[in-house]
């Protein structure tokens, strides 16, 4: 490392997932590795025919520079579909638009983090964002997830003798343990951080992706809970439109807001002004809404064929169904090593990210992500195969 | 501000074109503020067919998670574009795409800066550059821009005393100042770097955009002189194809592109892939080349429409005729104070930047920034007019 680099740089590390996905990339493999949607989901002939209206009608809009808060009609239209999520009162202070969640996750790392700080996360939790906060300096205290959300009465005992600087949660249908929060938790940890004076960072990027044993009722935000002004409020329409589009929305009190403001007009200037047009226009015109059902459905079928072929296979194995989402959070029986069984599995064409990465405090080194999202049916159920003739494999040699 | 948040938190400060681009934003007026590109410059009708071509051909592609360090293809061209601006020998490892050449700037104080540490920079400078710096906490030491580029004694002396991070330069037809870094002391400037151990940070936004009376070979890239690696060169098709693409390229030492590359990760994981194809098949299939010549003739009748209303306007007035890019830089006579020219002009209905906010050390109060860049010939005229009259009446008051 060259001398004239600083701490921050001394600190960079690549993330679990990144390592992973940067191997697979372009190799002819089955990856149940990067939590990417299924391809097919992608509107194109839709989002073609946008952008050829916009750049017709509005090129000058969407081609020169954008204001740094997000463009005014999606930052409108924004605040519409968070209401609709029970979001009630937001003004156009209160939003940001943002290049992905990945940069509000960094940006809120950036406004609250100094080295040394406390910052409470999920584990285990998503590597992004722990990345991004250990860049920063951050000392990581990870909350259990437990399978109704984050152990609350550890998270209360580390409260009493510390004053961390937020707690990053991911109620609905968590990356990588799949577990959705239940309401009693989400009022209770609000109350909670009322009690603390702690900041939420509330990471949603898989609400609308539930699944049919599942009430929209339960994947309401607890951002909705947020009467004193505590709950930064992160949503993509990466998962629901398409990742290409680096479109997310941040919903924070004002002076939070207005911290990002500054900090993203030195980050990036604005986030590009044709993606925003496109995903505006996309929900406005009511295509956004009309295809959720589908993708539920699709998401469903594909964690019915990765739950049901990981049964069959992986018999011994353990998992919390997950009711929405991407992932499954799979715990190994035997204590199979996952780096081992990912090495083998590797070798023989199936890509996942082992456990640890996403762990703190050196747990998952037994336990697995399998992201059941990007692969067809089909070829989940090979991959299951794959992974369960591995793993029957290393437990026999194990009982031995 | 909120005690929980950081220290960077506690340093942010909206920058000096920022305040007035945003005062400016929608409001009916004549602007020489902002650096934006002429509005009719923007090839919206290629990009609209090379939109849909591209959503037709490669949806998934473009829609899909990218990598981070880029498209590569885009990486691939960036590197054969660089070769014809002279800089040879570049591999994929040198080189990384980013959203905009404004990321590039944070992710490379990010890198270097830690609170406290010197860095140098033009000033006259770009304030985007000085609030990336200065969010980190650096301490910027302003060296004066004089006619052919940075006074280089000034330079020498402080680096026999400090040891500076790196030295922000911007060689080719400077923000704000215009002004052209001869050949001569670009060699100068980077034996100085060689001898003294300093990284140099090299923006080139407006390289391409050179009027008839400079030669090619006048704006070639310190980087083209860099054999032992200290030259980090970022440039960005904002100017010269559209600034809502969000497409630049840094070109560094390997090891500096692998901690940008593990900082952009955390930063925003990638910049958008549907707008580097678009930058890439536009380059690729000639439409970039093909404008350039009429690029350079336009902003340079634009130059000269503001350079002669200056003339005959504000005739006591002083600047450095520019040879290129977007600005001219007044020095007003008389001692004028430019904020209140400023004041004046906006209830007049003209907006431009005054100087103090590109200026370290208390410089600037009577000197402002006129962008000829997005105003037709006959506004940019007529605004000249606006200021030259306020500018009278204060010089008649003056002398009073």
């Amino acid at each position: 490392m060259d001398p004239h680099f600083s701490q921050f740089a001394n600190r960079l590390r690549p993330s679990a997932i990144r390592a992973v996905t940067k191997a697979v990339h372009g190799k002819k493999l089955i990856s149940l590795a990067g939590g990417m949607p299924h391809p097919g989901t992608f509107p194109a002939a839709e989002l073609r025919s946008l952008a050829a209206e916009i750049l017709e009608r509005q090129p000058v809009e969407a081609l020169q520079y954008g204001q740094t808060q997000g463009y005014g009609p999606m930052i409108d239209e924004a605040i519409r579909y968070l209401a609709g999520r029970g979001i009630a009162g937001l003004k156009p202070e209160n939003v940001l638009i943002c290049s992905g969640s990945q940069q509000a996750l960094d940006i809120a790392a950036r406004i609250f983090i100094d080295p040394g700080d406390a910052v409470l996360t999920d584990t285990p939790g998503y590597t992004g964002a722990m990345s991004a906060f250990e860049h920063l300096g951050a000392r990581l205290i990870g909350i259990p997830v437990l399978e109704d959300g984050p152990d609350l009465e550890r998270t209360e005992a580390i409260l009493k003798r510390e004053r961390p600087k937020f707690f990053y949660v991911t109620p609905n249908f968590a990356n990588p343990s799949g577990v959705l929060m239940s309401q009693a938790k989400r009022r209770a940890l609000y109350d909670l951080a009322h009690r603390y004076d702690l900041w939420i960072l509330e990471d949603d990027a898989y609400g609308e992706l539930y699944f049919s044993e599942v009430s929209p009722a339960e994947v309401v935000p607890v951002k909705t809970f947020d009467t004193d002004g505590r709950v930064i409020y992160l949503t993509t329409f990466s998962k629901t439109i398409a990742p290409g589009l680096r479109v997310a929305v941040i919903a924070a009190p004002a002076e939070f807001i207005s911290a990002v403001e500054l900090t993203k007009q030195t980050a990036d200037m604005f986030t590009g002004v044709l993606p925003q047009m496109l995903a505006c226009e996309f929900i406005r015109q009511g295509h956004f809404a009309k295809r959720l059902p589908g993708l539920r459905q699709l998401y469903q079928e594909k964690r019915d064929a990765l739950d049901g072929a990981l049964r069959q296979h992986l018999p011994d194995a353990r998992w919390i169904r997950p009711k929405g989402g991407f992932f499954i959070w799979l715990q190994l029986a035997g204590g199979i090593d996952a780096q081992e069984l990912f090495k083998q599995a590797m070798e023989a064409g199936v890509a996942f990210i082992p456990g640890a990465g996403f762990c703190l405090d050196g747990g998952g080194r037994s336990e697995a992500r399998l992201s059941y999202s990007r692969e067809p049916l089909d070829v989940l159920a090979r991959g299951a195969q794959v992974i369960g003739n591995i793993a029957a494999k290393s437990y026999a040699q194990n009982l031995r």
